[in-house]
């Protein structure tokens, strides 16, 4: 079976121009199929800010009302997604750049509200793998923008670590998949503020008593949840690690069941 | 050889949800293989206003500099782009959204600076109609927002007559091509405040003859060059119609060579 690597990457990553374009050279030197999926998040926030809306945050999500949903399907559909698609062609990659709603690759609900209403904010329901793999196959480097659509007219926005989980699943039938998140730190540090801390390997044993002694918290938990759910659907490997390190599979953090 | 239909849209009827429910039920309609090919500027304006961000025209085209190339790859690719993708996905058409930097579809060159300088503003240079012509096979329907890339990485701001015109010729090769070219109005009118005063049928002679007595005016001017250059090209049939009337091809004017 062919090998396709799923390639997450932070806001921060791709919204500053230096970091982006190390990031796509390291992205094109990646051997074989490969599908790029982007967040963008600092710069929604900043098209909010100028146009005087502001961002409210619950628990690292954003809430996402009318408003917001225009600023977000702009920010990752239109300018983060075709910077990221015209800089892979200038480098001789076939990008083509993707929401959930084109070719319905990913259809969502709109979150039921239970505390928190998040407004358009989508749960992924189906991935249409199929035609991603018919792309694939063709050449084509699918570059994805955190969007859904509900199958009614509506965009959604939605989680971009979840997007790359959710595309890596839809691949399984079709290829032998690797899911790398990567962002600007080493990996699953054991001292956030120490680049040295990383730790090499974890599992679901390990993972328990890492979060019992308050060592993975936050934004982390719900990326190793995501990374723990690709495997059991049998996504062959997943690593979270630096950018700068992603064509070196030893380095960072490797998820195991 | 198989037929295709290459509809171009203009801004006023894709930003209005009213006309761009009906447009899109009508495209819809269209038998067989379709193209849509669709404007925003009003939108683009409109987002630069809120942001502060003058808009300059010059004879009706939009001067592009770096801040409004930003608002126009948010606007076209973004906002207006996933708005009819997911709509059309809610009616059971496969559209996907690109812009012509999306599998390198269309690329083109910064325009020379003569007498004005129009900023990033892309004149086509090639287009890749077997990539577009493959999709389509497989039962895709591309929804193509006026933006190309120059191969260097940069996105450019393109008119999207200039784009229909580019990929009905690009298909030349694979489809027997019909372009229709469909606005508020109900075609070329002799006067442009009297929707009964259509002229069904122009061709070089005519065009040459309706252009000196004033008729053909602004606007209409490139938008009847485009049409004839197509028709030079191979494409079989070129109509500019009433989006109420894009179903039937007796309505509107017939360009003819």
């Amino acid at each position: 079976m062919d090998a396709i690597t799923v390639l997450k990457v932070g806001g921060k990553i791709v919204e500053e121009p230096a970091t982006l374009e190390r990031l796509l050279n390291n992205f094109k030197a990646i051997k074989g199929n490969k599908i790029l999926v982007h967040g963008g998040g600092r710069s929604a926030t900043k098209l909010a800010e100028r146009l005087g809306i502001e961002t409210k945050m619950v628990e690292g999500r954003r809430i996402t009302d009318t408003v917001m949903l225009e600023v977000v399907t702009m920010v990752y559909g239109g300018l983060v997604n075709k910077k990221i698609v015209a800089s892979l062609q200038a480098l001789g990659v076939n990008a083509l750049g993707l929401t959930g709603a084109d070719m319905n690759i990913l259809q969502s609900h709109k979150r039921e509200v239970k505390t928190v209403d998040y407004g358009w904010v989508g749960d992924v329901d189906k991935a249409n793998g199929s035609a991603l793999a018919k792309l694939i196959k063709e050449g084509v480097v699918p570059v994805v923008a955190p969007l859904t659509h509900d199958g009614k007219g509506n965009m959604l926005n939605t989680n971009a670590d979840t997007m790359a989980a959710e595309t890596a699943k839809a691949l399984v039938p079709y290829f032998d998949v690797t899911l790398i998140y990567c962002f600007e730190k080493a990996g699953v540090l054991r001292d956030e503020n120490d680049d040295d801390s990383v730790i090499g390997r974890i599992d679901k044993a390990s993972y328990a008593e890492l979060k019992d002694a308050g060592v993975i918290v936050g934004g982390m938990i719900p990326k190793l949840d995501n990374s723990f759910s690709t495997l059991e659907s049998g996504v062959k490997r997943v690593l979270i690690t630096k950018a700068d390190s992603l064509n070196d599979l030893n380095k960072g953090t490797k998820i195991e069941l």
